[in-house]
């Protein structure tokens, strides 16, 4: 079902229940753009990883979220979904939300349009939303206007007591006695109100000053804006208490009315997390990251805080790209990508359960030829998830799902572009692939791929995956050449060789040899074998929870972390010999 | 006339003549954005503004460009012109194009969709730009290729005679051998070409090597990128030194069309330039930095450099905003907004020549109703100029529009939210406000506008410029009492004070207390009253001219200029207490 702001508000309530009642949710996000610099390396540990897709996705949008609920109907035996795709879009024009800046990347936008997307009812129908920071500041600037206009009720003007009193000029004097014949007028006359004359703020100023004197009891003074942006000063009848009070009530209804407006989407986003429920996802890395930072909370610079607000946002999460490329999968899946996924898990030895829209629901089908549209991906990645999990039934008729047999994929992010295919593990050690057989080696810049297959010619095939101009990871396919290598290699002024373990500990400027350093806190307190009965601390508002971490009053754009250590990863921009396509695809596979 | 990518290379000639053909263009642009951090200062210097609207702007991108061109008819004495409105959007998905990166905000947005502008046009039909790096480039590599390729025709194969032979292991050797035992057989069979088995590219690399030695001048290899992005390698009939001439001259045919086709809207610009035409533009700053940086040249870090190129590039520009609102219109005219601005013109004692829409072409009229769009806006523009030019000739029916009449508002830029409306001065010296009523102070950061009124309160009225929480400028409406401020309030602990110009100069390190720096050396070579007859040298390729700079090696996003000197600005986010209305309201206007 298409979700935008003209029927998201009704709808809440509906994908709240749907949400409450499924066995799993999958998800799916449509971006503005990928990433700013393509600095990923093939060896890259996963904190790396982290970091630098973090650094370089911050400030592209989410403007496309599919959900669809899967509800396992113990009586028919069959699944029950309903499809959810949302458009969303930063709210302005509300002074209390900022004015959001993002990057867009013009390839991914391209890609957009030729799928079909409409940019225009995304700007105009986009639904808002607000991370716990700015929800957090918008309730509290709302607070302290509520509060200043009870204040204002209780004492007829501004309680603006601790003002200094501002001393007139013979002019100013003469303007504000004028107004305030004017003022005296009004009050002598039949009318409901009469608009004082167009001044500016200090001359506003002075005759607010001059009424908390001399109007008490009186009258009532208050600034409009005008459609033209103009401020005017507006002398009324004095309103009895009851009818102020009454007026403020209704002003604090439609200011409530228009906070719950602004957080929209993320209300969303926050009963997921307060559900606890199993999150699917196809290469669901980068938009688990987006979600978190979008909805929640600013991602934090440091990788183990990310992992524990992952974990505990999220406690159980599911990569269908990771679990379609491990264990019995990985030979009977030739191709992840997730339209090929499809199409594999439709024929033999892959039985698809039956799966039909929740009654009154609106859900796509198979037939539905709307890829990449976030709902019906969303749509297709719990199909796709589905299929497998039945698959682990002994290929049996599905007739109760066993959580338990997904315990090998629980929470393990696939990473893209990595050479050994290591995962994040969130709520658990991360795995440290074995790199024995790669070496790092710095080099002249003027150096060609050429030069390096030349050096190591001897020693058998290798792959060479770029740092930058003048240094690289390589990867030896003889491993038991590593130490011939090494030694042989090592006695130029030309070019430095060293292996992997020891330029990773150089970087990080300790002894301990350790590609991940994912040991924090959060995984003493819970493994990935208890992640699935996590503490009910969550069911609270999230913007009070562990969530509400003010983290690093990060500016908008190009915040800099402070780096926690001596790591200083180089990352230069490719260059053109590194953006040749076969070195990209210098693989054995 | 709306301008798309399906129409503008047709009608490339058409505004070619039509930009020679005329007395002046009228410009308007639509932005993605306009700033990042709204950090101008009221008592900032035009270097200092240059700086941070520079930095602050440098990420968004011109969508949509009004240019509208107006020829004075002799004959009939009424003004001819034509109008076009383009959509303009970055190209992607030529590898020799970089995939751009851009900024939005979303108020912009929600302003353009507001006047119905249309983003799924823009995306979908958006004309492509290249500024002069991209552009050298894209002709470099293009050339590198052709060359390459003639080469080959040459040698019959790749003439990488450089490259060290690459070793096979014996896994390999069988898998090369198999593959030309395949080529053998293709040789002798009747067959026009031939697929070879999908191989990874160092494999493919083994191939050609092997070709090289092997395959001359019996077959042809050549590798072929499938739907599915997978690279094969085909075998084909040796074809004839002259039919791969042929062949490799229609592919350069293609490729200088793709080439100009990428160049796209630059194209236009460039004519602009070389034409030294008068460049109208009302608050125009913004519009001429973008339409530089974009469709020129980055812009240069250092302030004079931007002026020495911007007045190089554009010989002759006139700002209505300025005009509107010096000399004899000053008095005149109320309110500079260009809706209003075009009221007023309509009225005593103004009077509108007469504007007709050139034969044959396409133009709006001021029925049009399309207001915020770029061509319409730009027409508005045009209006008034002619009109207030008009007025300028003794309120006479304009027979032969005297250019000398011009002279007090040429190369002037209107600088918005300066406190003493100092302006830019392309080809000239910038004024130096007198600003001897102004003072620095700072103080504790818990200070509010008050603690500085009440501070201030013996000296009469000030006006407060905020510049971050701990420092403002203060402005005395009484003249004569900054002295006595100065030396009263000089012997606190808490605050101190201190003249506009010793704060100035402070910051600058220097002991010349001139607010502006613009003497650069373009100055002497060109002044303001010469800039009518530029030297020729501008009709020259501008990608080989004086814009050619490769200036900084700039990254996309983020980029940082090396300080010029010990300048620095103190620019932090505005807080909540400058954020106020009143606070930039607070003027005696």
């Amino acid at each position: 079902m298409e979700v935008t702001k003209s029927n998201f508000y009704q709808l809440i309530p509906e994908i709240k229940e749907a949400i409450e009642k499924c066995d799993f949710i999958s998800i799916d996000c449509e971006l503005t753009g990928l990433n700013t610099v393509n600095d990923i390396n093939a060896f890259d540990t996963q904190k790396q990883y982290y970091e630098k897709v973090r650094k370089s996705s911050k400030n592209f949008l989410i403007i496309q979220y599919g959900l669809c609920m899967f509800r396992y109907d113990h009586d028919t035996k069959t699944y029950k979904q309903a499809s959810y795709n949302f458009y969303i879009f930063p709210k302005s024009g509300n002074k209390y939300v900022p004015d959001h800046r993002f990057l867009c990347q013009s390839s991914c936008i391209d890609f957009l349009m030729s799928c079909g997307f409409d940019f225009n009812k995304l700007f105009k129908e986009g639904i808002p939303y607000l991370n716990s920071n700015e929800e957090d500041k918008y309730r509290e600037i709302l607070s302290d206007v509520q509060k200043i206009r009870a204040n204002q009720i209780q004492n007829n003007f501004s309680p603006d007591t601790k003002n200094s009193v501002i001393s007139m000029t013979v002019e100013e004097k003469t303007f504000v006695d004028s107004v305030f014949k004017e003022i005296e007028d009004f009050i002598a006359s039949d009318s409901e109100e009469h608009a004082l004359p167009k001044c500016n703020a200090y001359l506003r100023r002075l005759i607010y000053q001059e009424a908390r004197k001399t109007l008490k009891n009186k009258a009532c003074l208050e600034t409009r804006v005008l459609d033209n942006k103009d401020r005017v000063l507006v002398v009324t009848r004095l309103k009895s208490k009851a009818a102020q009070e009454e007026e403020h009530n209704k002003m604090i209804e439609q200011e409530e009315d228009e906070f719950e407006k602004c957080v929209g989407f993320s209300t969303i986003i926050k009963a997921i997390v307060e559900s606890e429920k199993l999150i699917v996802g196809h290469n669901m890395c980068l938009d688990l990251l987006h979600t978190i930072d979008q909805f929640l909370t600013p991602l934090p610079c440091n990788y183990d805080e990310f992992k524990e607000l992952a974990n505990f946002s999220f406690p159980k999460v599911l990569d269908t790209k990771y679990m379609s490329s491990v264990t019995q999968f990985k030979n009977l899946i030739d191709s992840n990508v997730l339209a090929n996924l499809l199409a594999t898990l439709q024929k033999d030895p892959f039985r698809m359960p039956d799966i039909e829209i929740e009654e009154n629901r609106r859900g796509y089908t198979l037939n539905s030829n709307k890829a990449h549209e976030a709902g019906y991906d969303a749509y297709i990645t719990g199909v796709c998830f589905s299929t497998m999990w039945n698959y682990l039934h002994d290929g049996e008729k599905l007739s109760n799902p066993d959580v338990s047999l997904l315990k090998p994929y629980i929470n393990r992010l696939f990473l893209m572009r990595l050479q050994d295919s290591p995962f994040i593990h969130l709520g658990g050690r991360d795995p440290v692939p074995p790199r024995d057989h790669v070496v790092y080696l710095s080099f002249p810049k003027n150096w060609k791929l050429n030069d390096i297959i030349q050096l190591f010619s001897p020693f058998g095939n290798i792959y060479v995956s770029w740092i930058d101009d003048h240094s690289a990871f390589i990867s030896l396919q003889k491993k038991d050449q590593v130490s011939i290598a090494l030694s042989t290699l090592s006695q130029s002024d030309t070019y430095s060789i060293m292996t992997y373990a020891q330029h990773h500990s150089k970087l990080t400027g300790e002894n301990n040899v350790s590609a991940s350093s994912s040991n924090s806190s959060s995984h003493k307190k819970r493994s990935a074998d208890n992640s699935h009965a996590a503490p009910k601390k969550r069911k609270t508002n999230i913007g009070e929870s562990v969530l509400k971490q003010k983290l690093n009053n990060e500016s908008d754009m190009g915040e800099v972390c402070k780096s926690t250590g001596k790591v200083s990863t180089p990352q230069k921009t490719l260059n053109k010999k590194q953006l040749q396509p076969t070195f990209s695809e210098l693989t054995w596979d």
